[in-house]
């Protein structure tokens, strides 16, 4: 069987919101724009705007180069990110140049992916601005923690299973797992978790996580790549991420969510759905009870 | 002193990815999409690529009629919220009329407010058309409880201060407050906490965090129509909302934040700075420290 392709067609351009008024983008000022997580069509209207007037952008990695297309041909666009072999730059560095761009009245667009104040360091970067006077702005995107996951299929929240879900951060800056977290207050209080850059220090997060009573059979899903063509989910159990021991294909950047919501993913994967052709169940908690008592 | 206006203009149309491909809205699908926390600046590009293709748009209070302006003209337009004075549909008949109308071959955008899986539902009207074998699709939209809080000038993570979120709904389907959380792991291992929709049961609320150990001093925001003109933002403590005294201004709906992320708003309102003139502190949390001790 093939896969189904879904159609596709150009960006449309009648009603678009160009009577309306947007903010004008003054020179010497700093925004503090989210990206989304990835796919360009995450983008907001808000950060379109802000790219259509950019004298300079300051970019993270897992910054899509169509989204960077978006500003004009002539600015000046800067890479910061940490990842795919180039240098990387320090906080510190990343808040001067902005600073120093800023004050040759130059129009800065720091480009963060995700959301910026989502363990992004975008509150750092606000403190540094309101300590230079730089005038600032930010504006937030969608975050893969929400956004990547419900291209997986898992919705982070759901009445059946979850009136509370907490975001962590698996990473610091200097690479450790964070301090000072309460693992076990974080298993006992939500049944939905969601770890940002966790994929390093799953194995010793699902430990603690294990160590809190949490069930070694609880789902979880690792999303690589979220929301790009190149996606890939590995849904596997607590127990499974303690042992450590990922097939290929995990890899980061990765999202990793644990709880019941994962189950749902058979009920709501509507890009499995739309490109493999994968039958969507309605009832995917009931259907683990059935499978699991019966 | 007057405040500063902030200069606006239209909406950049040159370097818009209308050469990029974009999903075709197929006639007989859902697409369940979020709309964002109010601003329709913080509309994604695939939303406006979904309501330009729409038949009919059903769609949550909250969503602003500049952006049900962005549908066709002859487009159906349906009203399913729970506010402004209009008669409550119930989810059930929501999800009925998706289906119904999604049956007679149009393309029904299911708008939503927020991100359809932020406490939205969206987990269970994707289920439901699943089991009517309808095909959908889930656009993200920006939820509140991160993008509103940015607007507000707080910040959701910042390492000197939590390396954790927690989001939390305060309101049930039936009205009540939610059963089965467990308050005091919530209050033990979240350093910050965002309540959903938590204005009516906030004394309750904050009544359990108070017994669970959190400081009555703790610092608490309360964002009423989060990113709008009329956006209000009150700060308090937990000990005061526990009280439950809250003065004009604070309304539904509202978005409540716990923790000592609201201290950074003092460096971070980005938006008083602009609209108001507001003097933005470099370091707000070492502030607050020496004013505490000093």
């Amino acid at each position: 069987m093939t896969a189904p392709v879904e159609p596709l067609r150009p960006f449309p351009t009648d009603r678009l919101p160009v009577d309306w008024s947007w903010p004008v983008f003054t020179p010497g000022s700093v925004w503090l724009t989210g990206a989304g997580p990835g796919d360009p069509g995450l983008l907001t209207l808000h950060a379109v705007n802000a790219l259509n007037q950019a004298d300079a952008v300051i970019y993270d990695a897992l910054v899509d180069p169509r989204i960077l297309a978006m500003a004009p041909p002539g600015a000046l666009r800067e890479y910061s990110g940490k990842r795919g072999g180039k240098p990387s730059a320090k906080q510190r560095d990343i808040t001067s140049r902005m600073i120093q761009l800023a004050r040759r009245n130059l129009r800065v667009l720091r480009l963060k992916g995700g959301d910026p104040f989502v363990f992004g360091r975008g509150a750092e970067e606000a403190l540094a601005l309101a300590g230079a006077q730089i005038p600032f702005r930010v504006i937030p995107g969608i975050t893969a923690g929400i956004g990547g996951l419900a291209y997986a299929g898992i919705p982070v929240t759901h009445r059946d299973t979850n009136h509370a879900v907490t975001f962590v951060t698996g990473h610091m800056a200097g690479g450790d797992i964070p301090g000072g977290i309460n693992w076990t207050a974080l298993a006992q209080g939500s049944p939905a978790l969601v770890l940002y850059m966790a994929l390093k220090h799953l194995p010793q997060i699902a430990g603690h996580f294990l160590g809190a009573g949490r069930p070694a059979d609880e789902p979880v899903a690792i999303v690589s790549h979220a929301t790009l063509p190149k996606q890939h989910v590995h849904v596997t159990t607590l127990g499974d991420c303690a042992a450590g021991a990922f097939p290929p294909g995990v890899e980061s950047p990765a999202i990793t969510v644990i709880g019941e919501v994962v189950r749902l993913r058979s009920g709501v994967d509507w890009l499995g759905a739309l490109l493999e052709g994968r039958q969507l169940e309605a009832d995917p908690l009931g259907r683990f009870v059935t499978l699991a008592t019966g």
